[in-house]
């Protein structure tokens, strides 16, 4: 039976009478119930009765009825609504615009606003550079979807994407103090969506692709990349490839072996597979075997389309020919972002020695990380119900914030790598151990390391501009 | 010559001598050289010298240049710099996006984003109706813009727009709380701006567009009126048409005449003068001419285009023939949104007893309200050195209040009626005079006037929904 989650937390607001063993009456019925309660409150009261809130963690909708079935079976006692915490925090949307300026009177209006602003538009017009001085384009970027492959529900459009969408803005916000803002854009045309996100393009420094379906993902990014003079990134490609590599940096330390020398084993052949194994390549990775539904890719074979080519092309150097399963006979690490319940225990005990598995199938893995650690030396997943959570929240805030603070105009693969090593970094010689090879997506260090990284790297890349000085500050 | 205006503010750093007379010679250099000084601090202080920060109004560049050349003659006074307060207010842009939900801890995170959030998108994908209750979409509008006719700067581009776009999305949120986002798009193309608008229209509760060149804005509005389920608003149209009709309200009771009964010449025949003479007749005006370059239009004419079209065969019931100065002999009201200049005091003098000048050309009127002010009873002009400002802020903020609130999905003619209307009654009999027809920007009782007004023709219009109880409020 599933535990009790704050995903189905609930508030229910009850009745109750006013003796003395009123509160403890409550708490043990739905203890009783079998609801983890997290608060309790009396918000009103008269001489007859005190209403209480109390909220507590639930298995869902089914068990949130039995909790209040459980509470009005007590004599004196009456439920007045449930309500959905989830639902509550999402009420009216996540995200507001403030404004960073004052405007109190006539002086103020008049240089916010008409007539002054129009010195401010003719210096832009003058010298587009200037934009990112004088706009918002120097700290904001568009978080930009279609709606087709939101979390694991699929196709859900872009109105019912824009909770992810608001989501990520927070965090943004929260985790690198970016200033993001939701696209969820209503057209699936991978034409039209190009050029949407080319014309909204000169207000924003930085575009951040989410939740848009492959192989169209590929086309779009590559691009925008060619086309746009700011940084396209999509996260569940890369945003995954960086804290899966990670990840993988400190498990090999935990294991004391090199990624030179491994067997890497990488179930799931798409978007997220793709971007995983390029950055394994580039962070030295040698022996790497990418596993489909028909089993491992082999060279000088003809793939359907050109990025399961290029993964035939530059993987499995020894010709292998057989499945998942059988790759796995003497592998060191397996990354699994493809489906679930896709090995076994007994899959993992035929890997080497000190072997290491990310099992990263959502919401369900390819492995239960239970299973797993019975031969495996380090496990981790997607889910915040185990050690070893590899999350993008990870990545994405600082990488952003490093790429505006260099004011940079494209993204490289080196500060994939450096974003990656500076994730991993911040866990000590002395922290590290099999259930914490990855920071936890609220460590404070993580966001400005990985900033710092990334725009140090904007700057021998050259792809931040040289900051010129203003000759003059009077621009009349 | 022009006086010092706070468009052309600047602060001046000084070192100072630190005798007892050193302020007092600094203010008087300054006020000799013709600024105007608001305000003067010492921002630090040595034993040999005191550093102030001198902020004056200016009349433009050369002028600072002449403050600062008078400073520097003073035996003792150096000047460290020159700094624009307009630019200064626009670093980095003047909006932000700041959450409206705390995520502390991983409960936090686990509503707000993964996996929690998938219910939300579940319900929303379930029922689109639920976007307005579970995201931003309930208080968010789009400002869009393509950057062809900004102010009076004409087509200086998207990026150069963005300040006049972040300024309106600053006022719509302090006038109304309302949630405004810059759109600026990098495209002409009527076509391409209606199909990205309606991509972008499921996360807006509605849209403002601003700043588009005619006719193209006709267009652009029309069928986005016509293809959205949100309500769309050209400011530049209907924004000055109703702040033009809310003063004349006020301007006729002024006078003591009725709409019904005033010759009304309209100078102006583009996307702004269409719009008021919809408006004034909306409002019970009657007897309207409409004057272009080539004089007053006239029925049963073939008119270049549409828009002309309408105004010939819905003006100048008598068949007027002639220029717009013979128009204004026994005119009552002149109405200008045009060019500067078109017309003198004379013309003015040719009017009826009582006459109404809104000349409202910008930056440059198409009379001097001194010079119109001879003969008119009642003076108004775009400018905010004079009495009697149209200024749209009077209206957007409060009428995309109103909007948001009923959940309309439409604007009516009778909404605008309505907004003027609000607009106008929040001057009293008592207060009412020739300078005073039209309330400050900064009047707090306007925007909810409007917003208030414009909701209840929302719902009597039937473009608002009627609400509906969510059954449940258990959404796992």
């Amino acid at each position: 039976m599933a535990t009790p989650s704050p995903g189905y937390s609930i508030i229910v607001k009850v009745q109750a009478p006013t003796t003395f063993t009123a509160t403890s009456d409550l708490t043990a019925v739905v203890a009783e119930a079998g609801a983890a309660i997290t608060a309790l409150d009396i918000v009103d009261a008269s001489h007859e009765s005190n209403i209480i809130n109390l909220t507590c963690n639930t298995r869902g909708k089914e068990h949130s009825r039995q909790v209040k079935d459980a509470i009005e079976a007590v004599e004196g006692f009456e439920v007045l609504s449930l309500s959905d915490r989830t639902f509550h925090m999402h009420q009216g949307g996540k995200l507001q615009t403030v404004s960073k300026v004052h405007v109190r009177n006539r002086d103020d209006l008049s240089r916010a606003y008409t007539p002054g602003v129009a010195r401010v538009c003719k210096a832009i017009a003058k010298d587009p550079v200037r934009a990112r001085e004088l706009t918002i384009k120097r700290n904001t970027i568009a978080v930009v979807t279609d709606g087709t492959a939101v979390l694991g529900l699929g196709d859900i459009g872009p109105a019912a994407a824009m909770p992810v969408m608001e989501g990520k803005a927070v965090l943004f916000k929260q985790f690198a103090n970016v200033d993001a803002w939701p696209v969820a854009l209503d057209t699936k045309d991978t034409e039209e969506i190009i050029q949407i996100v080319k014309a909204l393009a000169p207000a924003y420094g930085g575009i951040n692709l989410e939740d848009i379906s492959a192989p169209r993902c590929f086309e779009i990014e590559a691009r925008l990349r060619e086309e746009l003079d700011i940084p396209v990134f999509h996260d569940d490609q890369h945003g995954t490839a960086i804290v899966t590599q990670a990840a993988l940096n400190n498990a090999l330390k935990v294991v004391n072996k090199k990624i030179e020398d491994v067997r890497i084993v990488v179930s799931g052949v798409g978007a997220a597979g793709h971007a995983i194994i390029r950055l394994l390549k580039a962070s030295g990775a040698q022996h790497i075997m990418a596993a489909g539904r028909d089993g491992v890719l082999e060279p000088n074979t003809s793939q359907r389309d050109e990025h399961r080519q290029w993964l035939a092309d530059n993987t499995n150097t020894e010709g292998f020919s057989g499945s998942l399963k059988e790759a796995m006979v003497g592998a060191d690490v397996f990354i699994g972002v493809s489906a679930p319940n896709l090995i076994d225990a007994d899959d993992v005990a035929n890997m080497n020695e000190g072997s290491i598995i990310f099992a990263m199938a959502n919401p369900d893995p390819e492995i239960l990380p239970t299973e797993a650690s019975q031969h495996a030396a380090v496990v981790a997943t997607g889910r915040s119900d185990f050690p070893n959570q590899i999350n993008n929240v990870l990545a994405f805030p600082g990488l952003f914030r490093g790429l505006l603070d260099a004011g940079a105009s494209d993204i490289t693969e080196d500060m994939l790598v450096a974003a990656a090593d500076a994730i991993s970094e911040t866990i000590t010689e002395d922290e590290l151990n099999p259930s914490y090879v990855i920071p936890s997506v609220f460590n404070q260090r993580v966001a400005p390391a990985v900033a710092a990284a990334v725009a140090a790297v904007a700057e021998r890349n050259g792809v931040a501009p040289t900051t010129t000085e203003t000759q003059d500050d009077i621009d009349f």
